[in-house]
């Protein structure tokens, strides 16, 4: 039988998951603490809000990417449609940049399990990197393609998850992933902030498959934000130039 | 020149809105004051910030609404991405339901500069509703088709503003008009939540043009929490099934 | 009752606007036909499927555009998912670009329904320039930004729809508005794609509010082909680096 | 070095593809033709458009489906917006029904190399049949949930490729898959569209990641569609309405 368990509403009330949307949430909990009760059925610990917030603060911005590009072409195609614009940024937050967030938390969570069934977690930690090398696989939550040696991000969200108590076997699987994948490599690889953010959400409780969800919304607000300075400073025409000028057309031309 | 004044990073440090991302955010403020810095450039009060808190967390969630069952029918059919279905489902976020955010926006913002260049509140909104009534235009920010008497988020929105000492003309504004259409009609018209969102976003010194952005950020949310649910009891079917039924083919018919 | 009259299926055939889709037009009809049929419940003429491709073609490309460029940026974020980076590009193609089109449709309209009443139509040209003018207005069909002094198409296309017989009321208001204008600015202003293809398409029967659609079926196709290079010769890094040159940051900046 | 071959422009024409748009395109060739061109960077034969034509007919409609509710829902959530209905309702065509052309397509693409190589059909074919089955996996280009027993589109796509003189190896494939399909289930099972569909692509020399291209193609037309009769007869409210009355809330209530 098909069914959800969100929301209902009545003529005068709106309940989400169990709780009175105007007497119990509106003006009682803050945004981040709904999210958390929207995507898992409850409400967080205070260390997981903490978790939650840092990450979502993490992922919100990253400057001009091809996600806040996009939104900001279609803004000033498209003013009318301010949605349209957000909608197509996030469109770009596809397998590239955050399959990589899942791939992650998978291999975390198979960490996770492998120690539960006794596996020492250096012996995991040396065996995923060996096989990944092996395969020459791309290892998913380490290296990154501006921020070296390190990425900022990464330590100050294990940092806040473990000063919140909610570090637990999935941040400990990185670590020692992190460990293993520098003494194969002979060199230092970063941990970066999609890996931080796969370990510590996992630790604050939720799946894998959730992960992608946290950057959309995150990125939503980002999105919204250089929409908002579009209309004000538009930068579409320069983004255009600059484009015909570094991509030059190289295809058959006419006799004319 | 083209410029931004978003964000930047280098190899080691990102910086949004002018403060360090990991020195200064990430675990030293909450997401919706990352949201608030990001789209006005500064840090909220704790009362601005309560508001938008309240204002997101009542735009989140609605039940199933064409948006979440956008974004439903969009996952099932292309679960690969779960970008695509977000996305599909803000699209829906436009001028029939959030026009009327800002509508109701510029109407608060008109009234706040007659009070400021010396008009009666009860004028101003006397002429507003005779106006509107006149010309036979809905009124922005009134009435709901389906809550009645009251839209009950409305007056939440606006105690909570009042407690945190962020309601001031705006807010003034909107419950005059409340009181001006009462009178008008011969009858109560609620006061809906888009109407209360606009007043107390205003009132917390939020441009009219962001509005729209805060609902896309809420139901941002909201929609990965639908995706989520229908990953693990999807409905696609169900919906593709009744609309089959209900919408029947009434068009010619072969001879075959 | 709420009803479609677009298809309807069983499981041995499928109907598409009362025709049988395997023994009445696959094979016997070809695309541009079919759009037609789909569009308005009957076939094109000969004349009006001419006119028809010749807008198709005439939308389809126009190198590397706002909604080009946004499709290939997100096609190289998420490569996974080419449903979502044609879907991106074509959400560029609004109230900017394609507004225009429905606005040039609704003023020519206008021009053919007084024509209808009797007014000749120098003087409904003469007098819609002056009331644009007067309103500094922009004048919907008129004017490009490279295209000077002619955009190449828009007499192409007026000529494709007189050689076959389907040019009438809404190519000679065109023209005469043409006439009308250069007079009144004493300069010659170049009717654009747009206008000729909305005097075209309401020539050949079309609706003014499917002006849009077709750029919308055209540009899916010019898309799709801007993915298939991306696939093979990827731009986006210099999409990117070329934007971040640039558009510099401006903002504030930390201490460190 | 970045670069691409699609189209430039001057201030007095535009060039795709190496030919002449207003010169040589507009009024010249058809719309079909124009795609094929823009696809692959050259012209088609005229039994390869006969063959583009019967697909792209017969992909464009299948009555009300995800896609085509979601571009409904979306439209009349924000009718300002068509664009972005036609996206929305584009974002469905992944995965679940689009991966299946590529896998087809691949698999046919294998099966040619391997005759190539010297492998006979019917032994390429039960291998194929053989391995899918034993590992349980769905054969792609096979099977159908509402026709049966044959998906009727699928033999009609065959016959104009050959008698257009384009059947090549691919539908040698394809049919012998059939053959050795049937035998090892003991009874028939159907050729889909989308089999049908990969292997006329293939022979007609298009490239097989290239395939999901002409469902998008296909698809935008028949939801422009879609949504003009959206605007004229609107069906929204009855699909929410039947997925209110179809999918319960079945989770916690809240006290009151």
């Amino acid at each position: 039988m098909p069914a959800q368990s969100i929301a209902y509403s009545t003529t005068d009330k709106i309940v989400v998951r169990g709780k009175d949307l105007v007497d119990e949430l509106i003006g009682h909990v803050d945004f981040t603490s709904m999210i958390c009760l929207h995507l898992r059925g409850e409400m967080p610990t205070p260390g997981q809000r903490a978790v939650v917030d840092s990450v979502l603060v993490a992922l919100m911005e990253h400057g001009l990417t091809p996600s806040s590009l996009t939104a900001r072409l279609i803004y000033s195609s498209a003013p009318e449609a301010v949605q349209g614009a957000v909608a197509a940024g996030l469109l770009g937050a596809g397998g590239h940049f955050l399959g990589s967030t899942e791939n992650a938390g998978r291999l975390l969570r198979e960490g996770a399990v492998a120690l539960d069934q006794g596996t020492a977690v250096e012996d995991f930690a040396t065996a995923a990197v060996a096989r990944h090398l092996a395969a020459r696989l791309p290892f998913p939550g380490f290296g990154h393609h501006i921020h070296r040696p390190d990425d900022p991000r990464a330590p100050r969200l294990l940092t806040v998850a473990r000063e919140n108590g909610v570090a637990a076997v999935h941040v400990e699987v990185l670590e020692a992933i992190g460990v293993a994948m520098d003494k194969a490599k002979g060199r230092h690889v970063t941990v970066n902030a999609t890996g931080a953010v796969a370990a510590v959400l996992l630790d604050a409780g939720f799946p894998w498959n959730s992960l992608r969800g946290f950057s959309l919304i995150a990125r939503a607000a980002g999105l919204v934000g250089h929409v908002l300075e579009e209309a004000e400073r538009p930068v579409d025409r320069a983004i255009w130039d600059a484009a015909e000028e570094r991509i030059p057309y190289d295809g058959p031309r006419t006799a004319g």
